[in-house]
């Protein structure tokens, strides 16, 4: 009889096969040690159909149930019958309650007044601020907090949306099935992403690329200075080493002391880094280095040229850094995100650290295409950023060549 | 007639042969295509004995010989007849003179008015500013420049003592003779680090710590903090996140909602993450959590009842960041360049980004100890860094706690 | 109508959900643009309990149905109505039939003469014989067919019990959910490990080592010998190198001129290996070694002594090998599966060539663990062995040893 | 005065600073705690003259003086006084006697009869056998001794000519100077590695190959196909992997059942490796599968249309392996070295296993070109193999193509 009392009836709907749903919500009440009962379940007679499940849920104490129930909602599950979102308000700035309700990066509601309100501007591991007055809600983060802010606690009235797996299109990530791996024909990725980077903006999507200083000492960054002239950049955010590497590259042809063009090292190039941040400076920062026509070629003159807004973020590690770099690292978060806002896709070539930012910012519907050499760092991309993402590992020195040249031909034949 | 215009004689003293000063000289005159003549050679006759060596240099024309000269100075040649540094004012804040003198991290003096002087606080890619009424000199930052400080230009009236290959000894660091290896007896490396953590403290040399947040995850956080507690570290130098994870390890036992203790999951454990960092928040800071000893454990913790300084450095990943931590990345390296100050060894373990940042603020002098899994990181901690690192590829879960129970041993038996 | 015709009603039980069965029987039918509509779906009511699905699956055309049958048969569903195997003789030794059935790791049973027969000795990507005399059936290696060996052909009359995820336990397997870290407590992992080698020993099961020659440089060797002591291993299934850098260990203190006890290096120690495979020819092979009392400590010289069976596989890049090395590989690939017959479990030391040999020769339900300090080692075992393997990414140097350790306590304690 | 009878002079000549001849000949005096006079120095006065160096070495004993003794002649070290090289028949076959002296890759002398001979088939790490009568010596493998067999012990009358340091030269050797890295121009380090190959074969040089399987995922076997079309290779050393993956391609399109072109999974394509395998069982060789007309493209097809030789050596991890494979290794490394003689060039692509094996059986002159995308391979292949290598941190699938494209455009412009 006791143990009646520790039961909650929910349904959850969807490709709940399929996309492994049902799956999941049973290894988290069994992970739990709980108990339950499938009460009713139809599954989609043919393979567009989704299914529908309703089960009993059972726990040993109140307590042990709560903690089966808060799993199961995250897969998408909800009780049958609904309950309003708990608030709570903020009691100082930066600081939220302590039952907060931490966020996935999935599509997520929130029942208040009666109705569903869709979550904007999703992130991971963010809470949920309600505006009790306009009945919107958005994600925050601890940094954006104000006192008073009306804060969901605890797990009831938020519905999740959990990320279907794609399956009937032709892109890079039906194709790679989400996994990374460096057993593939190599030239066929490299058109295939061209083939997704043309798609996507043809249907207007927004192209948003991240990367590291690599870009530049494996001679990539031109085929990138060719991606954005071609109009498929939407923004670019990076560190202070791709810019300095970058205008290294464009006024002396080196990327620290080595050739770009032969890999050779140039006579006295371990001052090229220094003098090149030196010049930046001297103009008063980037912009200023191409309006005077001392900056005319490269990756971030090709941005300012086709007015590609550009973040860079400060590090520990930079030199200088150069004057147009944000070195307070929660004000280019925001800047980041800014530029993120709407985008369809995100290439990431050859960063780690800023990688894994722009990860965490992403809501689980924009694609992700990682681009790096070292296997480690792409599955810890795709594990820890998003799970949408397709890693990709080879050298982006011979990679994004092969990108750029087929978004040429692809431009030549269809005009 | 004219070729005999584009020479110049040279001289060096040292371990020429040994520490392989001499072979350098001539690399660089061969690759430049110069041409060069022995005047006199006087190799020491026993081992400890200096070399000394007088070479004609000749260039094709003078700027030819401009560029081997500048390149032999940076190996501790020197003119045979000695001349003045040039200095230049900067022409504003932030603002190098074109030609400005880029620094190695060798020990490095100035020949200005008359006399060696020895620069200070040195780095590598800085320039040096000359204070011409004290008569001393040091190494200054881009963004640290004043207009009218007085910078060093061109490479004459510069001298630099290239750090000699250590012999007589017994650390790790003849040991190991600069590579890295993972074929190596673990735990015999491990006692050996031990050992050298002894020794220096003993002659009361300062050791500082880099860290990366794999220390929690992998299980030896707890180690560093006994190494702490012990007196053995003299500063910690991270950013957010091993901070973050060291404070949900105190509070909750999990590290990114990982069991610590034995690597299962805890329930609900995604958002123990952020409910560490709202706790910092909501004590206002480490230091406050500790004061309300609500934080009772842990590398922070050791840190603050030690004494011993810590700088969080910000990053574009941050979660938070934390109140502790320092967003502006320029004010970062001017706090962690502070802490570094005097080092005698500095121990890296698992951050590339935190431990590159460190490596470019050392001189040549201070001993580095790089630890991490994967290789091609500890390769490019001891290429960018610095020479004198020794990178050890090992898994720092196991390894740490092997070095803390050894110096643990060491303090009974030597009681 | 004519759909009609290409279609087929096929049944399957289990774990449907749990086991992600359904998911990868949905999957393939989708991949493979064909339909399928749900006929009947009973869930377990309960956590324990079976689920049963009966599916009909459609195809454009004949041949196109066939292909999406044989791919779900191999994820254990069968027609419901079940027919019997096909056989064709193989045409001469070496050589099957254009249509033969090939293998996977799973238990699978052959419908022959009206009943169900399990084929012995199961290994991936081979083919099945059927003795049609005595009604038993094999996995064999092509190189061991004979002409006349009646070979199973086309997908009919074959069902495969696919691997169900472990549940309920509570050893490393449960525990690593199979995925590889190297974020994970080090230490306890490895007594995790120690304590599974435990209760696979308590419960009379069979433990192979299959080990690379890093386990010797790495001082990890001396930890492997005293497992072998302690009586938990039943076999050691390696190459040339380790037993020579084991005896060159013995014999001289070091493992490729390096001493193993503290990694220094050796006078002439270049030679020491060659001296030591010159001292196993010299006595005639490691038995006569160990019995002229020359070898009198390490890893061979255990399993000599512990008559625990080892075969050392020969390679193209082996100094000798060694008289004890089988040079010839098919006949190697036979004596390492005569060792591996029956076992419980295999752990992997540090080889990737002898790893995924030996995962090749196992079927699904052997535990294996694989430990390496390079993540894309592990992974490729972990993908290309056997989907029940657990990779460990650490240092084998530090890691063996706790294992070791562990299981020596856990000895005392329970005298 | 009794240190008086422990020292023995010795001269060195050659290239003494430039590459290191001399540090490392102080080193090892120094590493073995020895002392030393220099007695007598004359550096070469301009870039090309050789130095010539005469020292007093000196040890604590007898013994300690041959050990540091031995050691500097690993150098290049001799005697004042040239001494006959001591000859010890092998007591039985396969057996050296104690004292063998152990080679090294470099070319080597023996003073024998008053006369120096010129080792022949040098490769490190094996025996030298004299023949007394036509006064030539070799190399040998342990395996291939005979009893009676002349062999060379101690160091005395034994000359090494160590691998000078290229300097003039514009190939990629020089251009690369012996390291590897993945931050290079790969498109440029492709056409410089192109340029080598058709400067090499210009010049009559052989160029091997030896290759991995991951050549075939990766779409690079047609690349690999077109450099054999063109008559720039001149012997594959592989194993059966490559082979089989060649011939799936070949026959069915796919590589492990993914396809080539376009990295899609065929249905069924788990069969297609095995049945690979038994096509060419059933045709009874690669050779046979072309006569017939079976096999009809690929790199196994395009070696033997145009007489190119190929050695597959077997390993533990083969599938099948087809009858071309050479099955025994000690068979197979005599197959290999074979096909080596008189290689002026050997290009490994992301095998270690072969490219290891392929390293030791080298002579130190011979050029080695090392592709893998895995940085620790690269280094280990550098390492182990023979410091002349070339190692390139790249995907080998991207960086082919554009090798094979570059000699096809040099071909067409010199036509």
């Amino acid at each position: 009889m006791a143990a009646g009392k520790h039961e909650q009836e929910i349904e959850v709907r969807g490709h709940l096969i399929d996309s492994m749903i049902l799956t999941r919500i049973f290894d988290h009440v069994m992970d739990l040690k709980g108990d339950f009962q499938v009460l009713e379940f139809t599954v989609g007679k043919k393979k567009k159909d989704p299914s529908y499940a309703r089960l009993l849920v059972r726990g040993k104490d109140e307590e042990h149930l709560e903690r089966i129930i808060e799993a199961v909602y995250r897969e998408g599950a909800q009780p049958v019958s609904v309950q309003e979102a708990m608030l709570v308000p903020a009691s100082s700035d930066c600081v939220m309650p302590d039952d907060f309700y931490s966020t996935t990066n999935n599509p997520t509601q929130v029942f208040y007044a009666g109705q569903w309100i869709q979550v904007q501007n999703m992130m991971m591991d963010k809470c949920i601020v309600v505006d009790t007055r306009s009945k919107t809600a958005e994600c925050k983060m601890i940094r954006d907090l104000k006192k008073g802010d009306m804060i969901v606690v605890g797990e009831r009235g938020v519905k999740i949306t959990p990320q279907e797996r794609p399956r009937e299109g032709v892109d890079i990530f039906q194709f790679m099935s989400s996994s990374s791996s460096s057993e593939r024909p190599t030239q066929h990725i490299a058109r295939k992403v061209a083939d997704d980077i043309y798609n996507t903006k043809k249907q207007g999507g927004k192209i948003i690329v991240v990367s590291g200083p690599v870009l530049v000492h494996s001679g990539a960054s031109e085929a990138l200075a060719r991606l954005i002239r071609m109009g498929y950049i939407d923004g670019l955010l990076a560190g202070n080493a791709i810019a300095v590497h970058d205008v290294e590259n464009a006024l002396l042809g080196t990327s620290l002391g080595m050739h770009v063009r032969d890999g050779t090292l140039a006579v006295r190039g371990h001052r090229n880094h220094m003098q090149a941040i030196n010049e930046v400076f001297k103009a008063g920062g980037l912009r200023a280095m191409v309006e005077k026509k001392i900056l005319k070629s490269g990756v971030m003159y090709e941005c300012i040229k086709n007015d590609v807004p550009f973040v860079l973020a400060g590090s520990i590690r930079d030199d200088g850094p150069i004057p147009d770099v944000v070195t307070d690292v929660v004000e280019a978060q925001r800047r980041y995100k800014k530029v993120l806002k709407g985008a369809r896709m995100v290439l990431m070539f050859s960063t780690m650290l800023h990688s894994i930012a722009v990860g965490n910012m992403l809501p689980s519907s924009v694609k992700v295409v990682a681009v790096d050499i070292s296997q480690p760092v792409v599955t810890k991309l795709v594990d820890r950023g998003t799970a949408q993402a397709v890693g990709i590992v080879t050298d982006v020195g011979a990679f994004l060549p092969i990108v750029a040249d087929h978004l040429e031909k692809m431009a030549r034949h269809r005009q």
